[in-house]
């Protein structure tokens, strides 16, 4: 049987970049055995063209029309991230009748339903499963696998150094800042981490996946984004104590009035599906109505997991799989408004910890408080004091409307008997 | 725009089919805004036009040819299960230019290649998703998401039955026989639950999901089979005194000289991905050379679950996003032989439980057998007599061939020490 040839460009050949190229140049036959297709490498646009590197140097070029413009040139990889020239050149590609296989999720994030258009406009197709989660297909379950559900809820674990970073925390009591250090020194994190711990970067993959769940033009801007900067260690041995790790969320919910999409440190009980994905693994809990829950677990991040997801969708867009719907999928293109539920009207269970001067009247005062908020208290403990008046608080809630937190929390902190602002976390035990 | 309107044809009404059914008629506002396909239920085979329903009787017939030979209908989906007629209806479907979605793993395992040849042949697809994992989408991972990775190994927890008695058997300390007979009263085992405890309704599943990760034909008959019945429950009882789980596990490997493909009740550290898996849940570990673990999670059985991937079968066929490479796919069609190990010849930790005369020597006796056949110790214990002369000793090996095991076994149960045969179970503790 006579193989398909396909001609690769790839931009860009960062971390990335680089395992997608060796793993084309050293196993092509291997893929073609496995897929049926001869993929050939044609060109890599780099910015240094002096580099070494271990790819040929005559595949290598400064000129993003070698590529963009090259007539023999199937499928074009973007792997320089970022909006542009990243969004111009996929664009232009797409013009130029070449498909397009990406792994950018800020530019999705931001400009995907445009992307998606111009695609389905040049009867293209853009595959991007490498966009999210690294080496797991979750682009592939939402798209296809789970597309007779109404999904319910996405809910993920979608950045390998938070998750580093939080396993570090929790298992070996590391205060954030040497966490840090030690997941930078170990290169699970980047000098300037503040993409990963900020929490925008996962606040970007979920609008990715979140989009392709509700079918809806969901973008960072919709979501309530918290990173993980400010935990403080005592307050995730508090949580150990009472059966829960902290993970770094990222949450799509369906509710009856609207959609909630957040990413937030939230407390998980131990027993949890998600609760015992550690160091830089992602995962990714899907609840459909038909299908209920499914989970997705793999390595989030890194050259090789990566280049599993880039790989799969260069196969995926030189079979011509996609090409043929990509237009009328109606989770990529013609998407449709959907309400967003705003953070003070998201009910949810939460972690308290006051600081609280030990003596008469103070948990009256405390307890006074959260019912004016309709907080109702599902457990509380109060730590002995390690040294003057002022005793740890810790109180869990009942479901609880964010606003009233938000409320209770000001309120709480002006109080005499409180010192300093109380730490707040969210808790997230919808598994049954 | 306008969407694509596909007609359907089910051949079979059971659990399954009754819940598709129920899903397409309630829900086709639904599945077309989701998907851009106006899904219509044509017909319906049934056994017994006269049994009650909620189908309206105008879909049912008991005529197979009212759907196979409908020129009406696009898709015919396949839901009655067993070798024939169901082979001969799909064969005779894909003639007359039918795409085909089945749940039928008993077929594919037995008659995969045949009747993918068929589909090639005829410029057909089928599709399978909902043959193994119920609602995962397993199939969709091994055929497109993690196309580009050679696949070391797929291990399952591939059927819910048992998974639901052992999880009974290990968590509330219950007998077999007992486990077995509440599964039933609850549903979650059949009156005559032979196919699951015997593991070949596992070996069926994982004939599929092997041939698929090896690109190979792979029958149930290339597998070493061993189901639930003979697990006592002392042995789980020890078993998580040594800090595993038991489940029953399918297993495809590959190892050095060709693949090993099992299905057994095997021991997990309690730590292992694999282990928390409960009730009827199902999940696939899965280990790319490029992607790294994946895990797939989810409902293993039950109506709804098992729709969810019926229909996301349906509308992929209704895509064409099938066919295009259906006859190319080496997965699928124009897989290779290869080499299947036999279980004399696989390596792995082994538990062995001895019921042992307590007096000098016995350890000695026993230890030599053991030596004899390399079989090397890693952890033993001397259990408490409960009565009379004779111990229980519980020894776990490091990795130990299989056909040395089984002779060390032999030799043991004749030794004067011993009473009567020795228990015996596989450890899989693959997971760094």
């Amino acid at each position: 049987m006579q193989h398909m040839k396909i001609n690769v460009g790839l931009l860009g050949c960062g971390t990335v970049g680089s395992g997608v190229a060796q793993v084309m140049l050293e196993q092509a036959d291997h893929l073609e055995k496995r897929s049926g297709i001869r993929l050939e490498l044609k060109k890599v646009l780099v910015r240094d063209a002096a580099k070494a590197r271990t790819i040929p140097s005559s595949l290598m070029t400064t000129r993003p029309e070698d590529i963009i413009d090259n007539p023999d040139i199937q499928i074009v990889v973007e792997l320089i991230g970022g909006l542009d020239p990243a969004g111009e050149w996929i664009l232009h590609s797409l013009k130029n009748g070449k498909r397009v296989v990406t792994a950018n999720k800020y530019l999705l994030a931001h400009r995907g339903s445009d992307i998606f258009a111009a695609a389905a406009a040049n009867r293209s197709c853009v595959c991007f499963e490498a966009s999210c989660g690294g080496a797991i297909p979750i682009v592939l379950a939402l798209t296809r696998g789970l597309l007779a559900n109404e999904i319910k809820s996405v809910v993920g674990i979608l950045n390998g150094t938070c998750n580093y970073i939080l396993t570090q925390m929790m298992q070996n009591g590391k205060p954030y800042s040497t966490a840090l250090a030690e997941a930078q020194q170990a290169g699970f994190a980047e000098a300037d981490p503040y993409m990963d711990v900020s929490g925008l970067d996962s606040g970007h993959k979920l609008a990715v996946l979140a989009s392709l769940a509700f079918g809806a033009d969901i973008r960072p801007a919709h979501i309530d984004i918290q990173g993980i900067a400010a935990l403080q260690d005592v307050d995730l041995r508090y949580a150990r104590e009472l059966g829960y790790v902290c993970k770094l969320l990222a949450i799509a919910q369906q509710q009856a009035t609207g959609v909630s999409l957040r990413v937030h440190p939230a407390l998980l009980p131990v027993s949890h599906p998600l609760a015992s994905v550690n160091g830089s693994y992602n995962a990714v809990s899907v609840d459909g109505s038909v299908a209920g829950r499914t989970v997705y677990f793999g390595q989030g991040a890194g050259a090789m997991p990566t280049a599993s997801a880039v790989l799969a969708d260069i196969l995926e867009a030189a079979m011509n799989a996609t090409v043929p719907f990509f237009a009328s999928h109606p989770l990529l293109n013609h998407r449709q408004p959907v309400a967003i539920i705003p953070p003070t009207e998201v009910h949810t269970r939460h972690y308290l910890r006051i600081t609280a001067l030990d003596k008469p009247g103070t948990i009256h005062d405390i307890t006074g408080v959260l019912g004016r908020h309709h907080i109702s208290i599902s457990a509380m403990t109060q730590h002995e004091a390690r040294a003057g008046a002022y005793v740890p608080l810790v109180i869990t809630t009942h479901e609880a409307m964010g606003g009233g937190v938000t409320s209770a929390l000001a309120e709480l902190s002006q109080l005499s008997c409180v010192s300093g602002e109380p730490a707040h976390l969210r808790i997230w035990d919808d598994y049954e």
